[in-house]
This record gives C-alpha cells, sequence and structure tokens, in this order.
C-alpha cells in the first residue's frame, strides 16, 4: 500500500469539501436556497452525459465530466465571480492560478498536473471538450433561471446582451443546444421582461 | 433540432434539481452542515477519477463515475435511508423501484433505460463497476465523519460492528483502500471511543 499517495490524495478531498461552502448567484428550484459550486458540477455532470449526443465535435465526455468536476475548485479560494461582474473578472484570472497552485499542488504530482492542465485547457476555451464543458456551464443556471421565474435574472437587472455576449462561443460548442436554449429559455424571459432588453 | 427529445432531457434536468434538497446524516467539514446527495454525488465521481488506480479489477471509469452520479436520484422520492436504519432497509427497495420507474422515465426511453439499468447494476453489487462505486460510497462519508472527530458516529452511537457489515464487500472493490481506511480512518476513531466496540 503506498500510504503517502494515499495521504496526499485525502488530504485533497477533505479539502475539496469546503467548494459545496462557495455559492452562487443562481437560485434552486425551490426559489429559496441559492446553488453551490458542488451542486452545479454535479448538475453539468449529468447533462453532460445525457447531452454530449449535441456536441458539434466529438468529445470525450470522460474528460469533459471531469474537466466539469473540478473547474470551481479554485473558487474555494477565490470566491464565485458572478457572471456580470465586469470588475471581478479583471482580477479573476491571477488570483485563480495561485489558487490552482495550491489546490492541485495537494495531490500526488501525477495527479495534481493533470488537474491543472485540464482546468486551463477548461480556461483556454479552445478544444472541443472545453467548448462543450462552456456549453453546459453556460446553459445550467440559465435552465434554473427559468425555472425560477428569472429570480435571479431580475434580482441582478440583466440584459440580453449581457446574456448574449457570454454566449457568443456556446454554439460552437453546440449548435443544437444553442438553437434550443435561445428559443425555450432566453425568448421567453425576454418577451416576459426577466431579462431586460 | 429534436425539441421532443430535448423537452424529456431539460424536464428531468429540472426535476433531478430536488436531489439538492435530500439530506444525509453526514456533516460537511465545518462541522455544522449535513451533506446533501448532490454534493455527495460530487465528492465521489472526482474520488473515482483519482482512485480507480486502486480497483481490484480493471473498471470503465466513465461508466462508475455516472453510476455514482446518478445511483441516489430515487431518494428524491423516497428520501434518504440512513446506513444504519435496519428498518427503513426492509421496504426501501420496493419504494425506490417505483421511484425509478417515475424519474428515469422523464427521459427519452434510450436514455431512461440506460440510467435505469446503470442503478440496477449499482443496487446488485456485482460488476466490478459496482463493487468500485460501493468503495466510494462508503469510504466518502467515513473521510467526512473522521475529519469532523466522528460528529455523526457519535450522534447515531454507530458500532464498529455496523460499519464492517455494511463494508463486507469493500475489499472486493479494492483491498489497497479497504487497508487503508480501516487503519486510517476506522482503527483511531475505534480507539478515541467515537466509534463503539
Amino acid at each position: 500500500m503506498n500510504k503517502e499517495r494515499l495521504d496526499k490524495q485525502f488530504a485533497f478531498f477533505r479539502e475539496i469539501d469546503k467548494e459545496k461552502f462557495i455559492g452562487r448567484q443562481t437560485y434552486l428550484t425551490d426559489k429559496k436556497r441559492k446553488e453551490n459550486d458542488a451542486e452545479h458540477a454535479w448538475h453539468m455532470a449529468i447533462m453532460t452525459v445525457l447531452l454530449s449526443e449535441y456536441a458539434n465535435e466529438d468529445i470525450d465526455i470522460l474528460k469533459t465530466v471531469t474537466m466539469l468536476l473540478i473547474h470551481d475548485l479554485v473558487e474555494i479560494d477565490v470566491g464565485d465571480t458572478y457572471a456580470y461582474d465586469a470588475k471581478g473578472k479583471e482580477t479573476q484570472h491571477n488570483r485563480e492560478e495561485k489558487a490552482a497552485q495550491r489546490i492541485f499542488g495537494l495531490l500526488p504530482e501525477d495527479q495534481g498536473e493533470r488537474l491543472r492542465a485540464l482546468w486551463e485547457e477548461f480556461e483556454a476555451y479552445e478544444t472541443p471538450e472545453a467548448k462543450f464543458a462552456h456549453v453546459m456551464d453556460n446553459i445550467q443556471p440559465m435552465m434554473l433561471n427559468d425555472a425560477t421565474d428569472g429570480k435571479s435574472w431580475v434580482e441582478h437587472g440583466v440584459h440580453l446582451e449581457q446574456i448574449l455576449d457570454r454566449n457568443k462561443k456556446t454554439a460552437e460548442g453546440s449548435g443544437e443546444l444553442w438553437e434550443y436554449v435561445s428559443g425555450e429559455l432566453l425568448e421567453p424571459n425576454v418577451k416576459k421582461g426577466r431579462i431586460k432588453r
């Protein structure tokens, strides 16, 4: 038994428990409690397994799921930056780099490097897996916002333009999913005034 | 765009949001809040990716991860049955069968059948993937219980014998992980009186 390796792996597992305390701005379907990062990641992982059939390019599903499971771990140190917080976004990347070094550094070197590379691939937004993972990261909260009568959109006074800007590459990951969410999740909420024009 | 298929998939995604409200008996590392099923599944999915190297037999990692991501969905209808609640366990399976039919039945037929088969494979506890998934399902709460000074074990007056009974097949999934958790997570807590002899 490689106790040293296992100790490092379990130290990482204990540390990442903290992701369950990182709050997001999205309301759950009870319209009361807001989602945390771990719940968000779980939801997207299942969505990936079931929606990968709509990816524009063939994707490695396990790689995409793993990317989504770990992509918010840096927020244990830096917190969640709301999608439409322009100021927070400016300094976000440097703060997250430091967090990645600390958190993935808890693991045995080979595994830490592997997860860090996956996180960087997600951030770089270039590979088919990263593009599809971003589709999930964008549409999962859209689905919850729609299911809660747009509560988070209304509270933040979000404009359609901001959503379209954030989603300017969503169709590169999945044209079909972008078409569906535009028509089914965005348009009706614009019409109802929950998303500002 | 196959709107009918997508509508079913999104109805399922909205429904499973409820898993985030299903509480478990395990305390998170803050020792205050208890974990919910979605957080538990997220944690185990990452553990599977990083610990699969210790599986006794080769496992399909994506299959095992997917199994763990969805294996508690039936609790949306029936609630969590505590590992050491003998009475609740008696009627658990029938209630869960009905829940599986309803919840997986929201999906397009092919995907609903696929997830239901995965859930049944987990329950049957026979394949290498099901055995490894059970290792994760057993050791993730042990790790949190150890990290919280055995709070949940103490509150429920849990005996070592009950834990060993629940884990009688854990070594079949991973001898190495069972050796590690026995020595590092169980023994010290028995010595400290947090688990009863």
